[in-house]
């Protein structure tokens, strides 16, 4: 006797649901069971945003945020110090620093960060393209602030070589103990990245 | 000076991701980024499915699952026993009750219950349908599969009435202890449930 099972349409979108991050089959399914019968516009809504995205929205020409022009709002923004660069791994890391407001320049993402084991090498990040600002811009201070893992450690000390001739002062974002973080949660690389970069009071 | 936000595409897209349930601020921003950073066809095939789904699915005729033809695969199963019907609120609840495999009869979604806060009452829900199929199908067995707490009860009770005339025996699926639940966990009704409806051994 066969299992019953939903039509091949919501079994379809069941699947292509999953697709998405943090949707696993339980929810993936309870959200096709909403689109289905759901009595207003919204999926058609939710449709219409995707594909609108998809049409509309591409990387910053100068600094690889997200825009839908040439060149993005913090890019555009002439309040904004123009001598300071913070390089960053990813675009959606810069909205996380954005928040903190403890930084008020511009940004440079590279698309990623060198990892030989994803076949990632420096020519496949937007590193051209940050030493082209480099010399076109004249920041006096860049900020590297880029994962505190070994990829994200490696990547930054091969920007720093490349960089190192250049008349702009490197810095690299503080690692140590997080905000409300106890010292028996912290493991042993914390903890001796903490000690080593402690500050005087 | 003004915050920094993702373009307006991409807080539409979070704003209308949000709706789908489960779906919270977070998880809504991590797929919107996932949206706009994925390199292949995903997420042009996630509004493919679902303007696909809301364009083909609705529900079948009779039993009121869902289907893209006139009747369901169910309904159309000549195999499955004709003379016993399961009566459940939402299409949503039959697959639950077919992956139990204890059942091989008809269904009939009544589209909800009996609610009047929410203002649903009997002409809300498809229960002119449900009689119709009664003198139609010539059922020997009608099994009330209605959640259990009031107003299901209520809906019940209230097509127990309607139907105690007819030449067909009705059942409601049993109430007690949930699989694998202790009885410190249970809480009192379900504990009265189930000493009422305790079974000989």
């Amino acid at each position: 006797m066969r299992r019953t099972e939903y039509p091949g349409a919501i079994r379809d979108l069941i699947a292509q649901l999953r697709q998405m991050p943090g949707v696993g089959p339980r929810s993936a399914e309870r959200i096709a069971l909403w689109i289905v019968q759901a009595r207003g516009d919204q999926p058609k809504e939710i449709a219409r945003a995707i594909t609108e995205t998809r049409a509309t929205v591409r990387p910053c020409k100068r600094c690889g945020f997200f825009t839908t022009d040439e060149v993005c709002e913090i890019c555009a923004d002439t309040a904004r110090t123009a001598d300071l660069l913070c390089v960053v791994e990813q675009p959606t890391d810069i909205l996380p620093l954005e928040r903190t407001s403890a930084f008020r320049g511009r940004y440079h993402s590279l698309g990623g960060r060198i990892s030989p084991l994803d076949h990632i090498g420096p020519d496949d990040l937007r590193i051209k393209e940050l030493l082209e600002r480099v010399e076109k811009e004249h920041f006096t201070e860049i900020i590297f602030a880029l994962a505190a893992d070994v990829e994200g450690e490696a990547t930054t000390n091969y920007l720093v070589e490349l960089l190192k001739g250049k008349p702009v002062t490197l810095t690299r974002i503080a690692h140590g103990l997080p905000a409300g973080g106890g010292l028996e949660s912290a493991d042993e690389l914390t903890l001796y990245q903490a000690l080593s970069g402690r500050t005087k009071l």
